[in-house]
Order: structure tokens, then sequence, then C-alpha cells
């Protein structure tokens, strides 16, 4: 039997973002890889094997996952959201770079999935609706300093921007020194869309201003959506306001 | 009754992207609206009236689904995609803000899809996997000089940098200038990925560099991918290449 590794986005929270061909993906592996939270997240069925694992150890699942596909079974890799977008995805590709020749031969799947950035979107109204950029503000895998750099070409080039890994409890300034630096360039009422738990039952949306971000609280499991000088907010009456970037330039920051 | 207009995101190409969510939304939908090609995406249902439109009539259709909604139909929007990246749910957005003022207190939800940019990614490899952005190449919202302007930016930056309407036969030079902007700052060997009608029967995925993409041909259903210094091509015998991105930063190009 020729084997194969799937690398599968479940989509933020629950099974509503799941795609029919993620499903089929799942349904089809003898074992799961992945995060413990993600592995959690899908059935139990017979004759499959789950193998859960920590957030820290992407290099190890993705050698041990591909070792099991190359001996010839169908594995499939489980990631939050889309597996391409600061997950498992380049995990695998990094060590099938690095590995024994035979993983380069073998059917690599990649099915994507829904990237918490748009499901937080699609809630707050279409604050992506142009131009956008996504940035990891997590500094265990580059300088500091780089994000710096991008957050700056970012804001002066008029992108909304997004964060991804904003803040966790190794890293408790990164987010208020992000918002700080879009300070720069930005206004103080620049719009700022958290976004917490999205998909799932708990999920919280909360539209703020670039000044008073530092005030919001936000955690791993939290997205930010920062405006660009031309994003709006619609208030509504008894409603959550309304945020929208329109697909129609004016003029940027710059 | 209370009346609900529902942005639904399709997804890329066929059924296989389409969400548990979108597909609710659709089936409880009393009237479609949407650019025609997607509408023909979807199956025809007894009861549910299907108002296709041209593609150059966002405003209108808006205008024409709100206001149905706010007679008190379940209406439901159809996007291509994602409908918060480059399409209806801005232009939605957009009508609301300046329309009557029971629009704004519709029940209004936007329901997100797999982008174009994820479908491609996901079949090229990990292209997307780190700091990315989206850039839309259409001039006909926004003046050139301000897409150069990003296009500057991105680059410096060290973003990876995914093209929406990359070209039309009434925007024929643009793509080939958005090329040569680049070239100004990435490397010539740059990877260069062409994903066109990803998730259709007829797909195709194009690995190339960037001093030669401009030779390879693009339309409206094709979305570019072009790398950051950091991107990585891993030739495979008898396969397509694999291009992916890695999560740890080494250097940007600025």
């Amino acid at each position: 039997m020729s084997g194969r590794l799937t690398v599968v986005g479940l989509g933020p929270g629950g099974d509503r973002f799941l795609t029919p061909e993620a499903r089929e993906a799942l349904e089809g592996a003898e074992a799961l890889y992945g995060y413990g939270p993600y592995i959690d997240r899908i059935p139990v069925r017979e004759g499959q094997a789950r193998n859960p694992s920590g957030n820290r150890v992407e290099g190890t699942r993705a050698q041990t996952a591909l070792a099991q596909a190359a001996e010839g079974a169908h594995v499939a890799m489980v990631s939050g959201g889309d597996p391409g977008v600061f997950a498992m995805a380049a995990a695998v590709c990094g060590e099938i770079e690095v590995g024994p020749e035979a993983w380069r031969t073998l059917d690599l799947r990649i099915v994507p999935g829904i990237t918490a950035m748009l499901a937080v979107a699609a809630k707050a109204g279409a604050p992506l609706g142009h131009d956008f950029c996504a940035i990891s503000l997590s500094d265990n895998l580059k300088p500091w300093e780089v994000i710096e750099q991008r957050l700056d070409a970012a804001a002066t080039g008029g992108f909304v921007i997004a964060f991804y890994n904003p803040i966790s409890t190794a890293r408790p300034w990164q987010l208020g020194q992000a918002f700080a630096r879009l300070g720069r360039h930005l206004s103080p009422d620049t719009p700022v869309i958290f976004g917490r738990a999205v998909g799932r039952d708990d999920e919280a949306i909360t539209v703020t201003a670039l000044e008073k971000a530092g005030d919001t609280p936000a955690d791993m499991a939290t997205l930010i959506i920062v405006g660009s000088p031309e994003t709006r907010v619609i208030p509504r009456d008894g409603k959550a306001p309304l945020v929208y970037t329109p697909r129609m330039a004016a003029t940027v920051n710059a």
C-alpha cells in the first residue's frame, strides 16, 4: 500500500467551518496527529489511532507522522484554522526538505481551512475588505526587530493588519509594544477588533480604538485586526458596530 | 417576519470547500443574489428565487438585496471564496452605511469561506507559512501609485505577497509592472506560484521564478503568490515542487 500524509485544516471553533474535503480526509485516515486540543475536536473512530501532542513539538510531530506515512499508512495531521497560516503545513514541508529522500515522493496533500482572521472579520463586518496582511507577534521564531519593521511597513503601506499569536504568558509585553509602534503611523481612533474563541460557544468580539487597545484583554485564543486609515465603524442601535474597509481606496497614510 | 441578509462565502471552485454553515445559509434563503457564475454553482431549489447579476454592479446588487431583506425576507448574497476578501461583504457594509436607517438594524450575517490564496497555497505547499499580505492589483478602485507603494512596503518588509485580480482585458499591463516593481527589492529567483481555477476540475498550479513570472499566462481566475526572501522550493522526483516559507525567520530584505 502506498502511504499518504494529509495536513487538514479544521477551521476555528467547532464543526461549522469544517469543509467536506477536510471531513473526508479525517474519515479516511488510519492515524491522526496534532496538538491535543485539535485532536479532541475529532470524533473517536474505531480503528483510527489518535496521537495528540503538545504545542511546542511541531518538528517531532511532523517527523513521526511522515515516518508512519512513508511506511504505507494513511496519516492525517490536523491544524486549527488553516494549516498553511502559522501552522503545521510549513513544519511538515521543513521536515520533508531535510528528511529522507522517500519523504519527498510521499503522497502529501494539504487541505485548507477557514483561518481565524477570516472568521473574526466575518463576525465584525468586512475589515479585510481591502489590502491586508497577517503578522505573527511571536518572537520565538523571529527577532522582535523584524516584527517592528513589518509593523512599520504594513502601517505606512496602508494595509489592514491581522495579528496572530498576539500574547502569551511567556510573551507578555509584545502586544502592547506592537500597538505603540503602530501608533507612530496610525491615528489613535483607528478601529481595532479583538476576536476571541471565534466559532466556539464562548466567542466574543470587541471593537475598540488603537489608543485604548492595550486595555483590552487578549490571550493566545485571540485574533486581533487593526484597521487601516480607511477602515470605518458603523454604529448600530442595539447591535455591535459594523467595521469595514471600503474597496475603494481614497488615500494612504504615507 | 423579521428579515435577514446573509453574505455567504462559497469557497473557490466546486462544493468541496463549502462549509456546513454556508450550506445551511443557502438552504434557508428565500432569495439568492450574486454574480451569475457564483449563482450557477448553487443547486436550484423550489421556492428559492435566483437573482444573478454582472460583475460590475456590486453596489446595486447590495442595495436590492438589502431592500428585500428589510421587507422581511431571508436573503442570501453569495461570493466566491471568502466574502470579506475583495468581495461582497464590504460592498454590503458600504451600502448599509449610506442607506436607510432600517438597514443598520437588519439581521446581517457574514459566513466566511476558503479564500483563493489559502486554496492555492495548500496546492503548492505552505508558501504563506510566515507573515504575508494580500493585494488586489485592480486599479479600478485605487490609484496605481498606491499599489506600487504597497508592493514596495510588502517586499521590503519581507512579506509573502498574494495578488488578487491580477490581470484582465481592461488591465493588461499592471501585472507585468508589479513583477518589475518587486524585482527592485527581491531576487530574480524568488519563487512565484500561479494558481488557476483552483478547486475546479481544470485547476492548474505553476511554479516559476520572479524573473520569468511575466511569461506565465494569467487571467482573472488566477491567484498569484510571490515568495519572500525566505521562501524555499523543494524539488520532488515525478511530482510538482513543494514551495514553503519556514516559520523561523532568518533575515529580511532591507
